[in-house]
C-alpha cells in the first residue's frame, strides 16, 4: 500500500486520536492541571509504541515529564529527531470561547481546541506521519522522537535532559512542526525565530491600601509609578530605551529587507482579520519586519489595585506587571533580562520599591537555508504543494531550539503547517483538517529526500 | 442623672451594639450583598426607634434605603440634621486583615472592623448621644437623623432624596462624623473637603488575545497603551496634564498658607507609619498641602490580559482602569469629568478604542468659621478635650456635603472623632473606643451651645 493510500485509509481514525488527546488539558503554567499533564505525555507515548517505536519512555523532570522514543533502522543512515511539546498554553478567558477549549469541535473543516494547532496537531502529524512510513515499509531514515510538556512555560528542565543525554538524542537534524506558513496555498518555511525573556515586575509602595483621598497626591501610587515606568520602555518612535538593548542587534541588508519585502502579505487583510483601525510598531520597519527581523516589548498582563465592580477609592499598596520581550539574532536573553532588571531598579522612584523576577527565556534562532536539511524540506513542500516555499521568519519563539544548537551541536528545519489565523494562544484555537493531513502527506517526503 | 453618668452606665452595652452594626457586610459596591446591605438600614432603624425617635423609615430609593428618623421638640428651637451611612467598603483583599473584617475584634481598646470608623461607629455615635440626650432629658433641639446606604458609590439617590423632602429635612446646620482629627490629645474640625471625579476607562486593541510572538511589535498592546495614556497624565512635576483641569482652583493667600503650616504634623513619622522612603507629590507644596488645598489623579485599580499563575505570552485585546481625581474649590466634578473623557479621547492613538465610563463624584466643600454652629462646635470639643480644635483640611470626599448646601441651602459641621491611622478603606480598619466614647460625649455639648 502506497503512503497515500494508508492516509486515505485511516485519516478518519487519525483525526479522532488526535481529538482525543486534545480533550487533556494539559496546561503547564498551572499547576492545577498536573496530572492531566501527565496524562497527556503517556497517551503520546501509547500511540508512538502502538506505531512501532522502541524504547518509548515517559522521562519524570524537576517539573512535567518528556516522552522519548525511537526506531533505528541502520546506523549508515541520517537521524531525525522529531521534537514537539504536548503542553498547552491556558485557555483563560474562556467565556471568549464559542465552544469549550478542552472539549474539540469540528467546525467549516477546522478543529478548534486549546492545543489544536500548538502544538498537540502540529506534533501528532508526525506521529500518524511515523505510523504511516512505518506500515507502508517506507521508513528511509533513523527517528527519535523528543516530545516535552514544558514549551509554553520556558523549557525549563529540557535543557538539563539534553546535556544528560547527548548520546542518546544524538542525530542529524532535529525536525520541528510548531510554527506557521502564509497560507493553504503557499507553503513556506521558518528560517528564524526571535527569541524571548518573560519578566515580571512588582511595584510596591505603602505597606497597605490607603484611602485615595486622605493620602492621595502626597504617596507614591504604585499603579501610577509602574505606568509610568513602562510608558517609558518605548519613545515616541516605538524604540526600546533600554540602555543596551539593541547593542548586538543584527541589521539585515538592503537587499535581505529587499527579498523580505517579496514575502506575499495584505494589510488590509492583516488588519480586517484582527479588527484594528491601524497598526502600531517601530519607525521605519514594515509590519513583516517588526515581527521578524526587530526585537519588541509587550505587557502581558498587569494587575493593581482594587478591580472589581464599582468603584473603591483606593492607593493600592502594590501593581505589578508580566513583560516579555522577544529577540533578534544576535541578542543573548540573559543578558536581556540582566539590562531589564538593571534598567527598572534604575528608574525606580526612591517613594517604592521594584523586585524583579525573571519567568525564563531563550536566544534566538537562524535555520541555514544552505543545508541538505533545509533542500530536503523544499523538496518535500514542493512535491506535495506543487509549488516552492517561501522563507520566512516568525516573530514567535521556541527558545529550546537554540540550547539543541548549542548542546547537541545540530540545526533545526521549522517545517510547519499551522497557519497564524489559527489564534494559537488565544481563545478559539483552531488547526485545519486539511492542515493536519497535508503535514501528515509532507513529512514522509522530507525523510525520502533526506534519507 | 447626668449625661456623663447615663454614658458610664451604658458604655459597655453601647460598644456591644455596635459590634453587632458591624456583622453585618453592608458592602454598597458588590450587589452580592444587596441583602446584607438593607439589613444594616434596619438595624439602625430600630435603634432610633429604641432611643426614642419619631417616624422612623426605612426609605427605598433606585438603589440602598435611606433611614430616616427624628425628634421635634419645640419648633422654637433650632434643628439638627445629623447624616451618616451605614454603607461600608469591599474589605478585599480579605487575606490582609488579621481578623475577618466582618468580625469585629477589640484589640488594645481598639474595634477592628469593616466600617468600625467609616462611618458606622461615628454614625452610632450620635444614635447613643440622642439616647443619652432623650434618656437624661437634655434635648435641646429638634433632631432628625437621615442615614444612607450609598456613601462609598457615591450617594446616587440621596440627592433625588433631597430634593424630593425639602421640607421634611428642613434644619439650621447638619451635623456628620464622617472624617477624622487630628490625635487623640488634639481635637480638630474639617473645614474643607476635597471634591471627587471617578471615571473607569477600557482600552480595546485587536478584537481578542494575540500571541505577543507572531504580533507583538506591529499591533498596539493595549496594556501598554493604557499605561502610556495614564503616565502621561502627570508632568516631572506632578502637575496633572489635563486641559483645564485647574482653570478653577483657588489658591491660598501666603498668609493661609502659613496658617496650614501650623498645623501638627510629624513626616517622618507619616512615613514610619505608612513604611515608605519617601513621599511623593507636587512640587511646591507641603504633604498637608498635598492632600488638603491640591488637586490630584490617582489609578485606584488597573488590570489587563493574563495575570495568572506563570506566564503567558499573549498581547491582551484589552486593559481597564479606574481613575479617580480629588477635587478643590472651585472645581466642579462635572466639568471635571467631561475635560478628563475628551483628553482621553485625544491622547488615544488611532490603533485603539478608548471607552470612558464616569463612575460618580462630588463637588468640594468649605466650611465657614464663622457661623453660630462652627461656634457650638468648638465650645463642644473645647469642653470635653479641654483645648481649642485646630480647623484642618481632609483630603477625603463626602460627595453629598455639597449638594446638601445646594439643594437644602444649610452648611454642614464635620466633626470626626476618628484619626487617619484607622485604616478606612483599608485592611484591619479600626476605631478607638475611646474615640467612640468621647463622640458620644461631645456630641450633646455641640446640642447644647447650638441650643
Amino acid at each position: 500500500m502506497t503512503q497515500k493510500e494508508y492516509l486515505d485509509k485511516n485519516q478518519e481514525r487519525f483525526i479522532n486520536e488526535l481529538l482525543d488527546w486534545l480533550r487533556i488539558p494539559s496546561v503547564s503554567a498551572d499547576s492545577a492541571f498536573k496530572d492531566d499533564v501527565k496524562r497527556a505525555a503517556d497517551f503520546v507515548a501509547d500511540k508512538l509504541r502502538l506505531a512501532g517505536a522502541d524504547n518509548v519512555v515517559v522521562e519524570p523532570t524537576a517539573g512535567h515529564p518528556i516522552v522519548y522514543g525511537e526506531k533505528l533502522i541502520d546506523p549508515s543512515k541520517p537521524t531525525v529527531l522529531v521534537y514537539g511539546h504536548y503542553d498547552v498554553q491556558p485557555s483563560v478567558p474562556d467565556h471568549l470561547w464559542d465552544t469549550p477549549p478542552f472539549d474539540p469541535t469540528i467546525r467549516d473543516g477546522k478543529i478548534y481546541a486549546r492545543g489544536a494547532c500548538d502544538d498537540k496537531g502540529q506534533a501528532y502529524m508526525h506521529v500518524k506521519a511515523f505510523e504511516t512510513m512505518m506500515q507502508t515499509n517506507s521508513l528511509t531514515c533513523n527517528v527519535k522522537f523528543m516530545i516535552e510538556g514544558e514549551e509554553e512555560v520556558g523549557s525549563a528542565n529540557l535543557g538539563t535532559y539534553c546535556r544528560a543525554n547527548k548520546e542518546k538524542l544524538a542525530c542529524d537534524v532535529i525536525l520541528i512542526s510548531d510554527t506557521s506558513m502564509i497560507a493553504n496555498d503557499t507553503p513556506s518555511l521558518d528560517v528564524g525565530l526571535r527569541g524571548l525573556t518573560y519578566m515580571e515586575i512588582e511595584v510596591t509602595g505603602p505597606s497597605i491600601d490607603l484611602h485615595s483621598g486622605v493620602y492621595g497626591g502626597a504617596v507614591a501610587n504604585p499603579a501610577n509609578v509602574i505606568c509610568t515606568m513602562i510608558a517609558s520602555l518605548h519613545d515616541e518612535n516605538r524604540h526600546i530605551t533600554i540602555p543596551g538593548f539593541y547593542d548586538n542587534v543584527v541589521e539585515l541588508t538592503a537587499e535581505e529587507r529587499e527579498a523580505m519585502a517579496q514575502t506575499p502579505f495584505d494589510l488590509d487583510e492583516y488588519k480586517r482579520e484582527l479588527k484594528i483601525q491601524d497598526v502600531m510598531g517601530e519607525t521605519g520597519y514594515s509590519t513583516i519586519e517588526r515581527t521578524g527581523i526587530r526585537p519588541t516589548l509587550d505587557v502581558n498582563g498587569i494587575w493593581g489595585g482594587y478591580t472589581g465592580e464599582g468603584s473603591k477609592t483606593v492607593l493600592p499598596s502594590k501593581a505589578s506587571a508580566k513583560i516579555s520581550m522577544r529577540l533578534v539574532p544576535n541578542q543573548n536573553w540573559e543578558r536581556i533580562a540582566q539590562l531589564f532588571t538593571e534598567h527598572m531598579q534604575r528608574i525606580a522612584p526612591p517613594s517604592v520599591t521594584v523586585t524583579v523576577t525573571p519567568h525564563h527565556g531563550g536566544n534566538p534562532y537562524m535555520t541555514p537555508s544552505d543545508s541538505k536539511a533545509y533542500a530536503a524540506a523544499v523538496a518535500a513542500l514542493k512535491e506535495s504543494f506543487g509549488k516552492d516555499p517561501v522563507p520566512t521568519r516568525s516573530g514567535g519563539s521556541i527558545p529550546i531550539v537554540a540550547l539543541f544548537e548549542e548542546v547537541l551541536g545540530v540545526k533545526s528545519i521549522l517545517m510547519g503547517f499551522g497557519l497564524d489565523s489559527d489564534a494559537i494562544h488565544s481563545p478559539n484555537e483552531k488547526f485545519g483538517i486539511f492542515n493536519f493531513l497535508k503535514g501528515i502527506e509532507t513529512i514522509p517526503l522530507f525523510f525520502k529526500y533526506f534519507g
